[in-house]
């Protein structure tokens, strides 16, 4: 399965009030579920194709009770076209997602679940994820049988490095819808911040299942 | 134990906008305690038994928010009577429950227990469930001894054939108050919405300590 | 260490709006931690000491959202003296409790982990809790080397008999603060509701523990 | 890493209202955790450094639902200046911790995870934790590859005792954000109230992801 998101289509339907609305109810119910502790974690979303324009959560913001003032906007380069503080040390990473893949939002979470089954699963490159029903939250999936891929990166504080690694995972090729990086969290995104939340709420539900599987 | 619901005194009783509300009620509770993720689930109550008429979920409706518009009418051969939007693609197998069992309303969750159980029990077809307090919250189950068949039935994406494998169950000879699909979810129903979300909340429990159990 | 409360100190200060109040206060929060599921559990404060007058929740009602109407009032047999409804199937076990130990309220819940800890124990008829700090949230306990002693009953639906079982435990002279019934629940008690639903979390906390542990 | 909070500075941004403020809503928030059941925990804000004035939580109360009666001020040997009711029995501990490091806001917490894993780490004297991204979290630390070092202390009801057990660890030398007492919870602490619930977020997770890794 190949997929990309059609980025002129996205940018048609983004409204930066209801992503950012998006954004704060996402961040408030994943701070709830403990996956996004501590201030951890990093949303965006697109907001202009050309020249690109995007929306993130500044560094060291407090995800479960996100204010207008906790977010930023960048250009593709990752410097601040908009708003105060610091733009997240993962910016790199998102709008490298954001190029392999067309997605119009990115989610970023660390739950003790993609903690501890990153670790668990040693130095394998990829995890193939398959026979699950919830399988088919994930866009473009029709059926239990599906095999996703769900890729592994060592974790690193070389963020221009890691954006390296990801655009090498070939996202679009493989069909997957996020990645982890081991002992750190889990990357997944979607048309829009809608489906980034649910793709979120889907691989941490698959993981914490294989966690206990494994 | 055998049981049936009697359609004629559910009929009587029900009202939509309280089996609505009972509904959405339900929803947030379970999204809540992550047993319906991701759009994942969805839920049904009978409104006429004569000419046939269920309310149920649409298709991809946020189960922890739904709204009236989230609902749709269906006839009895799944057929959109009233309401925007695609029915649930489950439809079939509320159907085909509610015809086997005379229920007033069903219910289906995925929850991570459910799913790490059902695959561990490997090919077993059905559970029995027999020595817990908890098991008197079902329906006409009178004591810890009583002996709950709770069958597994092998996911599949062919509704209709699951349907048809759900009326070989022969629910009401069993007296079973639920039924698993292998690695996706339970199925519960109930005279009405508030007997049916019991029942999610009784197997539920259930099939989490024998998870920890088994 | 064996103490008793004094039932003439506790009757002065009951106050029955008091009562419900924390009585609807804790089932709200029980109910969302997953200990009283599906309309189990139990709770009961004493009002009057002689002739005695028990306020009870009724049978069947759900305790994550208990109103006024569902709670009775009993006499010391256990029949009811005000409010509509059965009064909940345990009423004995209350009364029972409330003899055995001069408590002012009685609380039962069902969690997972009192039911799959209580199973693993086999037949064992008592447990040992010491060396945790949070002992020290029972009343009377001054260290966390205390020696708590957790009486395990065989369940039954003969409640009676089961009245009489707790009569023998002798309650007052282990200085218990809690038992378990198998597969079932525990139930716990307090000089008033604040440290019956104290005495909840403690022993649901200590025994989560030990499920863990053991 | 050694490093110490420059207790003049926090001196000056310390607002009563607002560190009151700020941990009643950590122990809302810490309670549907589950981390201060049953009135467990305590919290304390320093708001002036010479003469010594620590704001801190009574003994007794429910931590989930704190109201500025529940707070006390004392001085630097632990005598209560203003408030009523008697100031927490680990009043000496917070006042060790806040001579040792020169925080600003000490909190301590009982959660199942560090109840069973600090007793399944035997007669260790010391944890060490490293790899996991969430370090990142706690202050000063910039890498996944710190190694921080979670000192375990045998638990004692000799408060006196055990602060000068504190002062031992010598928690600047080892730029160490918090410590486990066995069988009993986590104290950690920052600059500030916010600062000292990121850090007991980090702390529990870590905790958490340590317990079903060992």
């Amino acid at each position: 399965m190949m997929f990309r998101y059609v980025m002129s289509e996205i940018a048609e339907k983004v409204d930066c009030a209801a992503a950012t609305a998006g954004i704060v109810a996402a961040g408030r119910d994943f701070y709830r579920r403990g996956w996004v502790l501590g201030t951890s974690g990093n949303f965006s979303a697109v907001l202009e194709v050309d020249p690109r324009r995007v929306l993130i959560t500044r560094s060291g913001a407090d995800k479960g009770a996100l204010t207008e003032q906790d977010f930023l906007t960048v250009d593709g380069t990752g410097a601040v076209v908009e708003g105060m503080g610091r733009p997240s040390a993962e910016t790199a990473l998102h709008l490298a997602i954001v190029s392999a893949t067309g997605a119009g939002a990115v989610m970023h979470t660390h739950s003790v679940s993609s903690t501890v089954f990153s670790q668990k699963e040693g130095k394998v490159k990829s995890i193939a994820i398959t026979g699950y029903e919830m399988l088919k939250g994930l866009s473009g999936v029709q059926s239990h049988t599906h095999r996703e891929s769900l890729p592994i990166l060592d974790n690193s504080q070389d963020y221009p490095a890691l954006a390296g690694e990801v655009e090498k995972l070939q996202l679009r090729e493989r069909g997957s819808h996020g990645f982890l990086l081991r002992a750190h969290g889990l990357y997944t995104w979607g048309v829009d911040v809608n489906e980034a939340r649910r793709h979120t709420e889907i691989l941490e539900f698959l993981i914490e299942v294989m966690r206990w599987q494994s």
